[in-house]
């Protein structure tokens, strides 16, 4: 099973238990993922901007605004830590001491360039597209080159990644034993809402593929 | 209304139309959240961190082992950025160029310290469960010396904030017209499942309070 090979930056402290390097747990996670979170550094000031993301093969893309100074700081090979990560649920115990969480998160490290070729522009938003909507694309009148002009385009080679989750309830613990509360698990999801069509839609809203059940079609 | 003062660090410049720097809108998105991701540089890297957070006027606080690398960093005072988001819903247009994101989202700017007085860090250590399932401490085995002494606290006075949101349905763009293609919005929302219970749990699961409805009981 391919591995990615963690350093210092990528290798997982606290609970090391709870870590995977494998791409097969990375991209897991990183394909069920809708909003990442970027950290670049400016002048010595970290940022962390929430944004779209998708994966293609050991690739990362996100995208904006040509004018957008996030796009353009990474733009320049800045390294960058991008962040994904999904709130599972409360885990609730008989102290606050033995309290957690249930979570799942990658953060992968690289460095992003700016895709400039309109042609490849062109095709990795419609991976895009096709990550949120599968078979939308067909549907849609193509973008202009103006359009593509406007967009910047982020691509990062994903150089390490670590995950990192935990699951399940509160693990035992003698010196809470006999304490009178709950104590548990709480399931936290994401759910989609009925679709509001905009004017006289046409047919059915498409579907969301809320968490990607396929990677995209790229030899990895 | 008080205001965060923007400058060049924290002033949007994308869509300045979406965004607001007043407490009560930087607040209101902060209050909602329960992982952070929280940004800070170590050796010219960027780290983006997520863990969980909560806040009491105009301070923000994170938690985690005294041995954690992100709370050592961030307890020497470098500076953090400190990120809030929410993906609300799709928002789907006749191209694709025109598709976006519901969300809303905060940047919080400062500095941390490590609060090291155990008695401070037990009322924070309070605070936090109350936020998550209010009425609850009281019901808890309360912590140890030895447990408070684990546990590195992080204080983040905010020094600059905005809040950034989309909200609604996708714009009418002309170009798009007569294109068969359906249009609209689909909400995006979190739910809790079915507490699962640890053993013989006494009484009901508490009430998790996933969008905190009133702010903590401090002056700001």
């Amino acid at each position: 099973m391919p591995e990615f090979t963690p350093t210092e930056r990528s290798r997982v402290r606290r609970r090391p238990q709870r870590a995977a390097y494998d791409e097969a747990t990375v991209y897991k996670v990183l394909d069920a993922g809708i909003l990442a979170h970027v950290g670049y550094v400016l002048d010595g000031q970290p940022f962390v901007t929430p944004t779209a993301y998708w994966r293609k093969g050991r690739r990362l893309y996100w995208h904006g605004a040509a004018a957008s100074r996030m796009l353009r700081a990474v733009g320049e090979g800045q390294p960058v830590c991008l962040t994904v990560s999904f709130l599972d649920g409360f885990v609730l115990a008989r102290s606050g001491f033995r309290h957690s969480l249930n979570y799942r998160s990658v953060l992968a490290f690289g460095r992003a360039r700016l895709v400039e070729d309109l042609e490849a522009k062109r095709l990795a938003m419609d991976d895009f597209i096709e990550r949120l909507y599968p078979g939308r694309t067909t549907s849609l009148r193509p973008a202009t080159e103006a359009e593509l002009k406007q967009i910047a385009l982020a691509e990062m080679t994903i150089e390490e990644a670590s995950a990192k989750q935990r699951a399940g309830g509160p693990i035992d613990y003698a010196p809470d034993e006999g304490w009178p509360a709950w104590w548990g698990e709480i399931p936290l999801d994401q759910r989609l809402g009925a679709p509001k069509p905009a004017g006289l839609a046409a047919g059915a809203a498409p579907r969301v593929a809320l968490e990607a059940e396929a990677p995209c079609a790229f030899p990895f």
